[in-house]
């Protein structure tokens, strides 16, 4: 058996020490499975004091993590610090500089520094694994990078915070608002105490940037993202949705349209019986959709120390058989510069939410702003009656674009008979899958 | 670009003639993704002049396929001829004693004479690539043995027969019995003509026995399957499994236990929540049970021209990149030798049907048979009165071994108050997974 490959992790919280003791744990089995075995040759964390239920005997300790960078020991660099730019870009440049491989489960900085860090690697003629970065343990970088690399990806979506997909089925389950599930989920421990990267949906659309990136062959561009978090969403939307026959989800979605590379992280409203409508609690999912194989679906935790080191360590495998591929999945020069389409120009269909004054006329009204954008309705719920008071309706469109349909909202949240701001969601429109058996020859 | 990667394909039917079209089709991004052209140079098919949709211009024709694996010209064989032994057995052989990796979807092949040809293909420093040999173009195999292979994996199931799922999914929304499905599935071109080999489970056994040697590092041993198909499932049955809160599906399961490598492939009753149960039609889904990474589910379509070629070309991706793995992930003399777990030895929950005779004391009388085999009861359902004839009770256990099972089913069928031979269908239990959140730390 060849030598070790010799490893530094930078970084001892939960997913560090869980990647060091993963290792350990399975050492002979990886070992066999790596062709070598792997072996933590040095780490660096703050506190080298602290107790994490793992073995350093015979690992060196530097305090300064860049130093593991340039350790001539060093084969491979873990950066598990964290962050989108400081020590942990650093580090990143610093180890893909010397020509060492980095391994890395941070979303942010990929997302906002990865096409820097692929040419960088390149240059170097090193690469970057980060299949840890998106969707934990899920081997869905592996998909998109190499199993579906005979297809032209058509659009990948997915479910990528855990955090705010346990609160939206909490919210569904319970009925509870949005403010109440949070402070649950932070007691907890399934919100951070500052949940703003969760549920804001930042943290997910690191994840997107880089799902983005593999499927359509260029650099992430988590700029040019459109991002809304989950503040917003009701218990009243949920309940609408459901009669719908719907689920929201804190959907994250790439595709191609006539106008671009369409990225957008937003809540959707997804047929219940979807698969990706079936992904609960904490859970993870993406869907690929390919034009050769079709929709593909992986779930699985998105999250947590376990998970997470699978995803490192499989990394590691990788580098340790030699197998090294381009960052994202082409070479940098071969990275397209896709046209970023404007959300203005996203066409699709919409659920809308209207608290209005129970009087004669009022739907005239509404119905004559739709009619006036060229937005058609495809079903209303106008329920109860309040009269001279307020009552909710209920529409959802046909298929119109984001601009005719935000200018329409805005028209009609002018109207002296509509009491509250107009509330917005997006149906995504989602193909047969699993579940959903469509027409063809032999299965 | 370094030189192409020359490519023979033999057996130029729907999944042949879909690999050519695929690899012209996707010329430029495969070139880009591979960092290489994949070129077919030679093709190996029994009527030469069939019009199949692509073009062969420049293509040498073989019209004995072992030629192909003593061609100088090429580097990859792929075989997609099919069929357990013949000239597909022979062609693998050929091509990897000439040190050629090998291609191919040939389930049947690689269940019956893997272990061999994997300890030739060592032999020579060669490898095989068979993605398409299970679940289509889901990246299974690919999860098993890279994405995956940080883990100790404790179980792996799935639906692996998408004419077997299409029928229970047909049986299940229509109420119609199995022999009515069946005809229709046939006249859809769901079903072979001879559909022996799928609804008797034998192509879903030559999966799982992929599926297992990867998952635990052993030879395949399709021999060592317990093999049951769906030809006995009836409406009954599946009108009771709904009521019980189940789907019934022909599932591939093979787990590690206290007797040895347990696999078998059977008609079983899945929690009707869990992700497995909602993969309906001719989908397939598979489900891995890791330690470090939990519960993952991947699902797609099984089977068809486009998901069984983006596999193909997938592995041909992998060979043009220089990515070779040992066969079945660990070095030929790595490869354990489990113990076979025998069937008898299984523990798990029943699903039992009885006809019998509707007057007072039957009850009493299975009660005391399932006693006496330290069998418990966990429900009973007995509904409806017909005094001195024919009623059904439907029992499910608690967890018990097989083989008390047997024998308990088999005194229970000799008492003259039961009409008929009782029907006994297993149940899975399925850890929490996507759809069914658990507790936890931080999601």
């Amino acid at each position: 058996m060849p030598r070790p490959l010799r490893i530094a992790v930078a970084g001892l919280g939960t997913v560090g020490a869980g990647v060091v003791r993963l290792l350990q744990q399975h050492r002979a089995l990886i070992a066999r499975r790596a062709g070598r075995e792997l072996q933590v040759v040095a780490v660096s964390a703050r506190d080298a004091r602290r107790e994490r239920g793992i073995d350093l005997a015979g690992v060196r300790w530097q305090s300064d993590p860049l130093k593991l960078a340039l350790d001539p020991e060093v084969e491979v660099v873990c950066e598990l610090i964290g962050g989108e730019d400081g020590i942990a870009l650093a580090l990143a440049r610093a180890a893909l500089a010397a020509g060492k491989p980095l391994v890395t489960a941070n979303k942010a900085m990929l997302a906002v520094h990865g096409a820097e860090l692929a040419a960088l690697a390149e240059e170097r003629g090193t690469t970057i694994g980060f299949e840890a970065a998106v969707a934990g343990g899920i081997p869905v970088i592996k998909a998109l990078r190499e199993g579906l690399a005979a297809n032209g990806i058509r659009r990948v979506y997915g479910i990528l915070n855990g955090t705010c997909n346990y609160i939206l089925t909490q919210m569904r389950e319970s009925g509870r608002p949005f403010s109440e599930v949070l402070e649950e989920a932070q007691r907890l421990g399934y919100a951070e105490a500052d949940p703003a990267t969760d549920i804001d949906g930042y943290d997910a659309a690191h994840k997107l940037a880089l799902l983005a990136a593999l499927a359509f062959g260029g650099r992430p561009r988590f700029d040019a993202i459109h991002i809304e978090g989950i503040r917003q969403v009701t218990p009243e939307d949920i309940r609408y949705a459901e009669e719908l026959g719907y689920r929201i989800k804190l959907l994250g979605v790439a595709r191609m349209t006539a106008a671009g590379l369409e990225q957008r992280l937003h809540p959707a409203m997804v047929p219940a019986q979807a698969p990706i409508a079936q992904v609960e609690g904490v859970f993870n999912g993406v869907v690929v959709d390919g034009d050769f194989v079709g929709s593909t679906v992986y779930e699985g935790r998105g999250a947590g120390a376990g998970p997470t080191a699978s995803a490192v360590v499989a990394d590691l495998i990788d580098l340790a058989r030699g197998r090294r591929l381009p960052v994202f999945g082409v070479p940098c020069s071969a990275l397209a510069d896709h046209p970023v389409a404007p959300m203005a120009a996203h066409v699709g269909c919409y659920y809308i939410r209207l608290q209005v004054v129970d009087r004669p006329g009022v739907m005239a009204e509404i119905a004559a702003v739709l009619r006036d954008h060229a937005i058609s309705i495809e079903s209303l719920i106008q329920r109860g009656r309040n009269p001279g008071r307020g009552v909710p309706i209920v529409l959802t469109s046909h298929e119109t674009t984001e601009e005719a349909m935000v200018r329409a909202l805005a028209q009609i949240g002018r109207l002296p008979s509509v009491l509250e701001e107009p509330r917005m969601i997006r149906i995504e429109p989602l193909e047969a899958g699993p579940g959903q058996p469509e027409g063809g020859r032999r299965p």
